[in-house]
This record gives C-alpha cells, structure tokens and sequence, in this order.
C-alpha cells in the first residue's frame, strides 16, 4: 500500500476521509501486471475531484504509482482513495489542505471469470438509494447505503443485490451497474439523482454505438426486469456478468449479453 | 487522541470507517474536565451501532477513557469515533470483525459563549438533504451532504446554515437541530428520513415538557422561518444559539430562547 508515495498503512485519524467520508475512490482491474482503462479511472477521478472542490493529487503522480504497483503482480484489484485531507473544524473546508492518495493492491477474486460464463442470481435489496444530484454518479466514500444493502443478505449463491431509487425505479447493483435487454435494445438506468457512473457502464454504451445496438438511458421499473430478455451488470473488476436469476424469476444468458462480453474483453486498454 | 486504547493518531487505512464511512461519531462538550451528558451520548452512539449492525465496544471502556481524557483538560470538545473496524471483501460485512474507537480531544472555541449572547447570522442552503429512513436520525460518517453545505459560504458573520429535503422542508443546520417559536409553541422538525437527532434537541424537548412550554415535531417550510417569533439552534457545544438573522430577515432574541438558554445552562449533567 502507497500513501502519500510512502509504503505504509496507516493514515491519520485526522483525515476528512476518515472523518466524514470526504473523498473519492476507484477500483481497477490489474491484468497482465497493467490497471485497466486506468487512464478513464484517472480522468474520472480528476471530474470527482473537481465536482466536490477537492484538489486533485495530479495525473503524473497516480499514473506512475498506479502503473508502479500494478507492474509488481499478474493479476490484482488496485484500489485507489482520493481524500480532501487532514484539517478544518468541522464540516467548513480548511483554508488550505494536501489532498491524500491511498493506492493498494489486493488479491484477484478468481470467481469472476465463473461467472462469467455461467452468469448469476441476484436479489431485490429492501434498502433504498436516497436522491442526491450533487453526489450523484461519483464513487465517493460516502457508502453507508451500500453496505446496509449488501448486508441483507448472505446466501453465496447470490451474487448481486439490485437498488431501487425512493419512487420505486431500479437504479443499480450495490457494486455494479445494470443493463437490461429488451428485445434487440439495451436500457440502462440513469444516474442523474444517484448511483455510480460505472466505467464499463460507459464502455459498454461506446461498444453498443460503435456496434449499432439501439440504446436508451432512462428509469428502469421492476416489472421491467420481470419481462427482460436478458440482464447483465457491469464493474471494473467483473466486467460483464449475465443475470440469469431475479428473487424467483429465471432467465438465459442471451445472444446479446454474449456478444458484448466477447467484444468487451477484446478492447480493454 | 487514543485509538482502541492506545496514544496515537494512526489507523489503518482498511478500516471500513475510512473506506466507506461504515462508522458513527459524538461530539462532546467537556466543561471543568467532564464530559457533558456523556451517558446520553454513549447511549446514542449504541442505539446507532444497533441500527448498523456494528458491535458496540462496551459502556465501560468508552465511559473511562472518555472520563479519562476530558479530566486532562479545562474546556475542550472531545470526539468519539466508532467503525466497524477493518476487513471484508467489498461492501460485504466480514465474518467477524473487532470495531474501532477513536477518541480525540480538540480545542473549546470560545466564540461559543458569546454568540449564545449576541445570536447569529444563518443562511439557507442550496444544498439538499436526501431522504433515507434507514440513516435517518444517525450520527454516521457518511457527511459530504454537510461538507458540501457548508462550503456554499465563506462569510465568516454567518455561523450556520439551514438544509432542506427534496420536498423543500427545512431540516436542520449543517451542524445542529433547528428549532422555531411561534407565539408560545416550540416547533422543530421530525428526523424519521434525514438529518441527526441531536442530544441537546432531546433536552429542549424534556425542559419544555417540564416546563409547560407547548411543542410540536413536525415539517417546517421556509416561510415558517420568515414568520417565526424567535428561531434558535442547538447542538452539544454551542448548546442553545439564537438566530438574528436568516438571509434577509432579521428578528431578535425572545423570551422564550432565553428562558430555555438559562434552564439548559443550567441542568447539564
């Protein structure tokens, strides 16, 4: 683990990010010794920076590092926190402050390509996504909610519990984005008032452009997922997982869902 | 500061406290080397690690080396934090898990005692608070709503600002509860989907019921603020501040924000 370019695992306790959650955070593939798409990582990283008044670390600095601890291991998760930094009283900014970057490495779960290829079953979550557009598609530290989801549960035959917004509509995993097919279309969840602007999520939309899949962003009911053709939910380290199970419902891993995996693991940069 | 007991300022950087915000706080005010009304607020602080599933590292241990650290210091604001602790993959919660507290003491800022004399300036928001009945009342590490609130204004004659919920009810200020006096009657809003229920707000409700002052909890508009008789503020170190001022508007310190500032003053435990 790298804070601040030192090889330690303590940071202070006086740290904003600690002390109310006020920073940002990216999780990376490492494959091959290389962080995947970590130049879209980066860049999202620098926009969150920029939406929550947070400076940024500098893209030379997390690139290198990045690259540095990626090239030490075949395949790993790299999780890189971005904080505002130790000082201020109170909520109120501090007048100035060094950001703080935590970049580390941790094992790659081998159960990914599993799943893959034989896809997954997932759940309804009781806890809601609370509307925020000032937070909104940012990885911010603030997961509360996303931990009190996860929590609901602890088969280890489900792999993905899916969040509804406060007017009842579908908006994401709590660690992924969601896709539903529709017939020949794809339909995607928007993120104006919550849930995280997932990387893949974009790459996937870019695939579909270039590919001439019919795309539409916009609210998703549960009724929705009932009469899908195909789901699949998308993250930086799973990349593309077919649903082929809601609650009680069942589905296939569709022609679709197949043809963007097979054309997403052929891109990554 | 002590962290788990021991004199330092470090922890790690896995601790779900820094990595998600999967923790709550107090902040206390210590006066003559106590620590004001420190059973409520440990009493607090266990209800909130029961809603979140994260154990409660014992009454004892808190209760002694909160005792402990307040009587090294005259005035002060002592802070307690409590994660969950460090481990699991992702948002998951892990197997078992030891929770961490950290303990810190901060310097009294003595502005307090003469803006509870003078009042002060408040604005309001633009920043929003979303709903989520499962936080709702929680003093949790989840803050950037109140970060980024707080940074709207740099003037340093407003002392506070009031957030609103979607639906456009004022809720509290970034860092207190709010309460209004119209003619006789005490009214401050309901927290059962944002905002933190303040220790002092519970003893201003039990003061007035002792007293026979009418209250009700219930929504507050904006234009409840603009035909208020008194408005005032409260939180654990400024305990009673009045308000003299909201954007425009102006109106002065009443009987009844005095008369509860004294019986406030004057029952701390």
């Amino acid at each position: 683990m790298l804070i601040n370019g030192i090889e330690t695992d303590q940071i202070s306790a006086n740290d904003r990010g600690f002390q109310y959650g006020d920073g940002l955070f990216e999780t990376i593939a490492v494959e091959n010794g290389k962080p995947v798409f970590l130049l879209r990582h980066l860049l999202r990283l620098r926009r969150g920076c920029e939406r929550l008044g947070i400076d940024f670390p500098g893209q030379e600095i997390l690139e290198s590092e990045s690259r540095k601890l990626a090239r030490s291991v075949h395949s790993a998760v790299l999780k890189i926190i971005v904080t505002r930094g130790s000082g201020g009283r109170g909520y109120r900014l501090p007048d100035s402050c060094s950001p703080t970057r935590v970049l580390s490495l941790h094992p790659w779960p081998e159960i990914v390509s599993k799943l893959q290829a034989s896809g997954i079953r997932t759940r309804l979550c009781k806890s809601r996504l609370a509307s925020n557009p000032s937070l909104a598609g940012l990885k911010h530290l603030n997961r509360l909610e996303q931990v009190l989801a996860r929590a609901e549960w602890t088969d280890p035959d489900i792999h993905e519990g899916f969040m509804l917004d406060r007017d009842g509509k579908v908006v994401e995993g709590t660690m992924s984005n969601l896709f539903v097919v529709r017939r020949t279309s794809l339909i995607t969840p928007d993120l104006d008032q919550c849930g995280v602007e997932g990387i893949v999520r974009t790459v996937v939309l870019e695939i579909a452009r270039e590919k001439g899949i019919e795309f539409v962003v916009k609210a998703i009911d549960v009724c929705d997922l009932e009469h899908a053709d195909e789901i699949f939910v998308t993250n930086s380290i799973i990349g593309i997982w077919p649903v082929i199970g809601c609650e009680g419902g069942s589905l296939g891993i569709g022609p679709i869902t197949r043809n963007l995996i097979r054309w997403f693991n052929g891109r990554k940069e």
